[in-house]
């Protein structure tokens, strides 16, 4: 069976969490998972779930915490760049049926890896490995090599009725 | 802690993916879900797995399986609409910190209930709880009352290459 490459991008609640149900999807049908989060490096109540080992999804962050409000720092360029090479790795050895790519869009946009060099890690694929690459901002030269690209659109959000982010369902 | 209602639209994937995925990370919170999906009545690979009882999700289909391509029977809308009354009494019980409708705007979409119904359900939760409603075509009454509304839209599907849906990746 071969595998697609996905981009789930744009300013609209639901990337991560697409990423999410899909890998619980897969994992429900006994496939083997690889959840990597770029940028992200608190606690995501995803984490502490998926922590258990309940199922196929291995689960690991590469960020130290949302700087999307600074700008990233020398660290921050670090962490992604040994975590795209780890990844790679994973994505080469063809081990997992699913590798996802969390926030893999923001790292890019924020320079902390090039595009370049994250198409190169995905097209390193196995025929059958399913890829899957969220975050806003997906670069035009990643939206060329998907297969499948969903714009999730922001029509209303409750966050511009000042309701903040909140355990378990925005984190 | 007040509860909203959100709704996951539009013609791209990923909109019961997302529902799926905030119930998981709503359950690593430790909130406990309720998961109905309207039309759908097969194997899909995220009963399986949430069947086994591992979290505190709850999952029940009142569907008959995908008629999309046919006209729904009286058997259809029977099952729709007990599954409206029976998510109206979870709903209304406040037992469940997270109830998902998937699919209900396609029910609505199909006329196996009408949007007033589905609205009534959903403004009968309690204050807390949060709601969640997907499917393509939400009815503009919906996206009125809703607090959060992202569309998924479809910017390249390889459905449309000929890829046929794939289980556990599609179902």
């Amino acid at each position: 069976m071969n595998g697609y490459i996905h981009v789930y991008t744009g300013n609209g609640k639901g990337k991560t969490t697409a990423a999410l149900g899909l890998a619980l999807r897969a994992a429900g049908a006994g496939k083997k998972v690889y959840f990597a989060q770029f940028i992200k490096g608190k606690n995501y109540s995803e984490i502490e779930i998926l922590q258990k080992n309940i199922f196929n999804i291995t689960i690991k962050q590469y960020g130290l915490g949302c700087f999307i409000i600074k700008q990233p720092s020398p660290q921050d360029i670090k962490a992604a760049q040994k975590g795209l090479a780890e990844v790679s790795l994973i994505i080469k050895s063809g081990k997992y049926d699913v590798v996802v790519l969390d926030e893999a869009n923001i790292a890019v946009y924020y320079n902390l890896f090039t595009v370049e060099k994250l198409i190169k890690t995905i097209l390193n694929k196995k025929k059958e490995t399913e890829v899957i690459i969220t975050g806003r901002y997906a670069p035009d030269k990643l939206i060329e090599i998907a297969d499948l690209v969903t714009e999730m659109k922001e029509i209303k959000h409750y966050y511009n009725e000042g309701v903040e982010a909140r355990k378990g369902i925005e984190f």
